[in-house]
């Protein structure tokens, strides 16, 4: 069955690994926020992403993988989440206009001008950007326990992952909440905000915030020590307010409750004692 | 001078390391495929690109960066590739109808219906998905050669280096070889081609051909030995084709013939002897 002949449905499916949030989570996020009903595919993962007679052409690397409506099946964490942002709300308040997805979208999207198609597909880019740093951390944080190769178990490669460690808590973690804190605390939209300044772009939730969210959540969890005396410092006052203010908001809040939410444990966040530290 | 208030030009100017090809290169052909002229900056980069008051908000995390002619400037290869795509005519033959830049391409936007548009988005996303896929190669291969820390010496980290190397010469690479290859043979667009399949999305190049490119360039640099090995098999011969193929496009010919294009060099791809071996 090619990916043309795929049979148009109104259920999203996603194809990740069971038992682990992994790189599947951040497609979860922005689904739930936006109240998007899907489900869950892990059986034969790899074999089936590779199969253009399972999934249409191109065949995927690796998970995660994402099958829309059409029947499309779109693969790369953040191809997905540009793809989808508009229609979940979730590409700023400019971006959002680029919603195809459906008759009245397609309708709405039609009737903006030059200025306002350069406008939207800019803010989107912005969002975009900023996902693909955020993934960018997660990325690094993964390579912290495997330096060497992912296809070697940690305790084969655990003397490089302590020097990795070291670095990365003392360096990276810091260049990156810096970063961040300072994308907060310049976004001129919220100048005048009271509650702190908790958005990444605009005044509203993008999928930014959420992988942003998700990424402190697990070096929360990888290397509590290091997280807790980089708080204490008070100079990431934003940041920590961002992924307070995440878990409170509607999708998630009820996500979070529902006990569907996966806890971290063995997959791209991990936590070894010997490779957190406060410094 | 905020984002907004910057001043709108006609011209393109990138933001990237001087003296190494880097991941400034993939925007470089993306802008000469296209035949648009830019320029370089390169003078201050880091502070620069951290600096709301020189490039607008947000600031970016780490080059490239590519001012547009809106005077918004865009980080992080792949999306700055995904954003200028459909003007470069890089996003496929129904991609492309999501230029965004001037009112000709407008209008033409404006006169797409729901399916559409929804196909042009959809074939947009799977360039980006496999521009993405053949970045994070680049990426790997960028870490054999660092595997502890970017911010550590390479005699700091050789012997973790030759463990890294040894895994991604004999795991890494044949696998996404094999990926691209089946994308390449799968490629419905390109079944009846008398010419071999070479091009990874429609019968047109795209921005995922022009990476993968530059990534077959790179590594045949990095590991000349172990390339050669791989190209004997003759089980990649599509993706050697897309290189070759590649070199002869109008725009990169004449790129590679004016000189212009950098020499690989001590930048993400590195070749050190002790790191390249035939297996």
């Amino acid at each position: 069955m090619s990916a043309a002949k795929k049979q148009r449905t109104e259920e999203y499916a996603l194809y990740y690994w069971p038992g682990i949030p992994g790189r599947g989570e951040y497609v979860r996020l922005a689904l739930e926020y936006a109240g998007i009903p899907y489900t869950e595919r892990s059986s034969d993962l790899m074999s089936t992403l590779a199969s253009p007679s399972k999934v249409g052409t191109p065949p995927h690397f690796a998970p995660p993988a994402l099958q829309l409506p059409s029947g499309r099946v779109l693969s790369q964490t953040g191809n997905i989440l540009n793809h989808i942002a508009p229609r979940c709300g979730l590409a700023g308040m400019h971006g959002n206009a680029l919603n195809t997805h459906g008759e009245a979208a397609c309708e709405a999207l039609r009737a903006l001008d030059a200025d306002a198609l350069e406008k939207a597909e800019e803010e989107r880019a912005v969002v975009h950007q900023l996902t693909l740093t955020a993934l960018d951390v997660q990325n690094e944080t993964h390579d912290v326990h495997h330096p060497v190769a992912t296809s070697l178990y940690y305790e084969d490669q655990k003397a490089e992952a302590v020097r990795a460690a070291k670095v990365f808590r003392e360096v990276r973690i810091p260049r990156f909440f810096e970063y961040f804190e300072s994308v907060l605390a310049t976004n001129p939209a919220t100048a005048e905000s009271k509650a702190g300044r908790t958005f990444l772009v605009g005044a509203q939730t993008t999928t930014a915030d959420l992988v942003l969210f998700h990424v402190i959540d697990g070096l929360l969890f990888q290397f509590p020590k290091r997280l807790a005396k980089l708080k204490e410092t008070k100079k990431y006052e934003n940041l920590f307010k961002l992924h307070e203010r995440v878990q409170g908001e509607k999708g998630i809040k009820e996500y979070i409750a529902s006990g569907k939410r996966q806890k971290f444990s063995m997959g791209i966040f991990r936590h070894y004692e010997e490779l957190d530290g406060e410094e």
